[in-house]
């Protein structure tokens, strides 16, 4: 392709509305234009890439003996009312009237519309299992739209949805996804991790989000160098190191006039925070007060405290509830002499002579010991994790923490769907049964921002491979020389030849203008072609990701840039 | 693909519900499902198909210098509101309102938005000509959305536009893409005819359909078989035929009591309709009256009749503007005495000896001679072309009349939408001037249903093999036998490796409902593996549109199969 007759408005300076790397430099090469809040054109080499993405993601789900579909943007209220899900989604989901007034929704997912289609075709345990999947446009009409591709509005989405007659064959097929997905993001060239996203009580995971490491990532994530465990910090098992045995003092108490935070008083008392035990009081879903421990320079992971009450959401309570629960403002809460239920981190076992808070408003307690002074304590693995800590899956890695972008999920629905829209099937006695399901999304603009989240440099993305627009570029330098513009031309047809992808910079622009938006839209591989080199009979080839360019003959230049690009697809 | 294991619900029974070939036959062979009025599941086949009418667009726009883009579904009102179609388009456009009351539409087309990233993005001469194009759903709110995919609500299409310093760089772009689009139904292997869709007054056509000839199709189009020349009946240009002379007799009133129209009059007069001439008041856009002639057996075209009084709209008069201008009641009219202008089609021109309405309720002239009795009338080309007329064009041929369904459009606009939103380049003087526009459309997912509608027979769908889903099955009967399920599979694998497009019929079913089902889902070739045939060494090769089977050896129908498919391709 001639760049002369491609559009691709590459901005000399960053726009001023772009907070992440990616959208800005998706907006500063010309890949995007925004058309409202959180909605974009793909422009040709916005789109090219996306296209990448989902002819990698295509292939390997037809791989994995997925089958693809095709359902509607447009989605009728009716099956989303049988669900429920028409009552409980909120204004995320974009919701309106066709002209006879019969309620739709454009689908941010497609679980209602897919059982749909295998509750009317699928009679017999013969006809399972299925997997179906489709590539489509979706809404989901977030409050603050940003970040560009990161979290818009609207965007493209691989969402399938797997049929079984067993939980036993939905495993299997998670399995199968679960390695679908590992290859995907292995052929798009990105360092990612799957991470086990849920830890609920029923024999092991349901979920794994596939996470792309990006230092601007939404989310950090903990992984054992050893075993391979990876999981959210806020779920991640640890194990608990000891604690260094305290003297042993009594306890007392001391006045810590409106000093409220671990930091306050530990600067205050001159006893750092690790010999703290912090004291929060949270509310659960149905309303009752649970007070949680956690050592004074660590966070407490409310995923866990959720998951270890077994309830499905926990709140910090307000300044009331406190009163209530300690007597006393917050600031000031302890475990001693507590009427309601008390966990703790594990971490805490054996603390001793340790500072808490006294239930008594500009009041702490010092030589705290946890046995002697609150003895009711549950304790639980309920902390955050931190880079170096011990791995709770296999006891001795320690943590190392990264920071990730879900790109996608596997997940295992089991009934969810089926029983409620009556989605069963025969077993071989006859009996009718409830169909088990799985759902697995990949986010394919998403996955686009995320790969410049993770690979691009002061001038602009540096693509993977497998990902990049174009693989190559040929840049003439002083193409009003006919030897460098023929040079130029037979090296680009002899790439096209070779079948890689390849751009030509026939712009009538300055050398740096060129390179300048060569590197700032990403191309892999980039042959310079300038007299100099050429009087030597050499051209310049160039890695993107590389420091130096090397010279090498006219006539090997393309044959080693197709080189590069065969073993890197 | 193993057909056990895709989902192909095919139907015995012919859906209640199902107007028209096309969808009555996507029903059936399980390629579709509705999920509410005009909105539909594609299963796997079916998208199949949708994905070859596509790749062979995409291929077609890519090799004529189009670029692809994709701009979102979801449209801002605000640029609606600039092009003014915002408050032009009826209840078709969907129109909602985001989490903040903002107003979207569901784009039915992208003229807008596409013409908002050009203003945006180009400044000068030198970045024109410019041709975008996406493949992307489309919304049109139907009032009443029916035949399945031939007029369906959700549908997929490719929206193509170019934009242009001149007329004259437009118009060479017209013809590039027109020769693209017959290059890609050509492709498709789907006969069709490229239909002059508008003769308006500036220099010859301004638009042309491509229509895929179909016993079915909506619009009836008009051939010269001897210089090509094709228009839609309404609007193809004919050479009036001379009228037979009259005999001269003198005009006079005769009663014919309640006696309306041609065929009543004629049936008490004893005259052949030929000999009528037909009168017709209308009113133009403007609320002129206007009165029109034809030929008693023939009809007039609206669309030439708007044309030659060059305004926009013609529409049948009511009673009172009939009693006003001529005097009498619905039915008698006639154009002696008028004193409105009176236009009539040029194949009245010398008629004599005729009957017309007399202006007086139940009363017609008899001996009526357009020269002598009503001496101010225009004549022009005024007719609904029918089969036999003489083409206007060449003056020679003699029209055949096919009927068709409109599958794509190209489109002169001009500077309709870049002068009302201000898309403006800078002229090489530096003047700042109007983008010239062109707009080309093809259906996808309606090109699926007219190909259905041009290739089937009683047994199911005769897919062309470039739009197949696969092109290839392989049929093994009483494949409990090892000798078949071997041979059938060694064939499968063979084809496969063959690069063929090929499904294994390995469901446990009869040969019967395997052959009804392989004719219905249309495979273009059949091969068949059967016990007594393989004791030969021998299988079935049988083309879809072919009566009988061809024997050929077990080891020769890999090859000959691939050989079938690599012609067509």
């Amino acid at each position: 392709m001639k760049l002369s007759q491609l559009l691709v408005p590459t901005l000399k300076e960053d726009p001023s509305d772009a907070e992440v790397v990616s959208h800005r430099l998706l907006l500063r090469a010309g890949m995007i234009r925004q058309v409202a809040r959180g909605i974009y054109d793909f422009l040709p080499l916005g789109l090219r890439a996306v296209r990448r993405v989902e002819a990698i993601v295509r292939d390997e789900m037809n791989r994995a003996g997925a089958q693809e579909i095709l359902m509607p943007a447009v989605c009728p209220a009716e099956l989303w009312q049988e669900s429920g899900r028409w009552q409980r989604y909120g204004p995320e989901l974009l919701r309106f009237k066709d002209r006879h007034e019969r309620d739709f929704c454009f689908g941010p997912t497609h679980e209602e519309v897919v059982t749909d289609i295998v509750r009317r075709e699928v009679r017999s345990y013969r006809q399972l299992p299925l997997n179906l999947y489709q590539i489509q446009v979706k809404f989901r009409d977030e409050v603050r739209p940003r970040f560009g591709l990161m979290r818009g509005r609207e965007f493209l989405m691989k969402d399938g949805y797997s049929f079984h007659t067993s939980e036993e064959d939905c495993r299997r097929e998670y399995e199968n996804m679960f390695q679908a997905y590992s290859r995907i993001f292995t052929r798009c060239a990105l360092e990612f991790r799957p991470v086990e996203a849920d830890t609920g009580a029923i024999g092991g995971s349901r979920s794994h989000e596939f996470q792309v490491l990006a230092e601007s990532g939404e989310d950090a994530i903990a992984s054992c160098p050893r075993c391979g465990y990876t999981a959210n910090v806020e779920l991640a098992a640890t194990r608990a190191e000891p604690q260094p045995a305290g003297s042993g003092r009594s306890l007392e108490k001391v006045s810590t006039p409106d000093l409220r935070t671990v930091d306050e008083v530990s600067a205050f008392l001159g006893v750092p925070p690790e010999r703290f035990v912090k004291t929060l009081v949270y509310v659960t879903d149905d309303g009752a007060p649970i007070v949680a421990l956690v050592r004074g320079d660590r966070s407490l992971s409310e995923a866990k405290l959720k998951n270890f009450l077994a309830v499905s959401a926990v709140a910090l309570a307000d300044e009331s509830v406190v009163q209530r629960v300690t007597g006393a403002p917050i600031g000031f809460a302890g475990p001693v002499g507590l009427r309601t239920r008390v966990v703790g981190d594990a971490w805490l076992r054996g603390t001793r002579d340790a500072v808490t808070g006294a239930n008594e408003g500009d009041r702490h307690l010092v030589g705290f010991d946890l046995e002697r002074d609150a003895s009711g304590v549950e304790l639980a693995d309920l902390v955050a994790v931190a880079e170096g800590d011990r791995c709770g899956r296999c006891g001795e890695g320690q943590f190392a923490i990264r920071r990730g972008i879900e790109v996608g999920q596997v997940f295992y629905l089991g009934r969810k769907y089926s029983e409620v829209m009556r989605a069963t099937f025969l077993d071989p006695a006859g009996a009718e049964r409830p169909i088990e399901m799985g759902t697995y999304g990949i986010g394919i603009t998403r996955t686009v921002a995320a790969a410049i989240e993770q690979n691009h440099d002061a001038n602009g993305i540096v693509w993977p491979i497998p990902l990049a627009p174009f693989s190559a570029i040929v840049v003439p330098v002083n193409q009003a020389e006919e030897a460098v513009r023929s040079a130029a031309e037979r090296i680009y047809a002899e790439l096209r030849d070779r079948g890689v992808d390849t751009l030509i910079d026939d712009r009538d622009e300055r050398p740096g203008v060129k390179f300048k938006d060569a590197d700032l839209i990403g191309i892999p591989l980039r042959v310079t072609v300038g007299p100099k080199a050429l009087a030597r009979g050499n051209v310049e080839v160039k890695a993107r990701r590389a420091d130096k360019a090397a010279e090498i003959p006219v006539g090997e230049a393309a044959a080693r840039v197709a080189d590069e690009i065969g073993k890197a697809l």
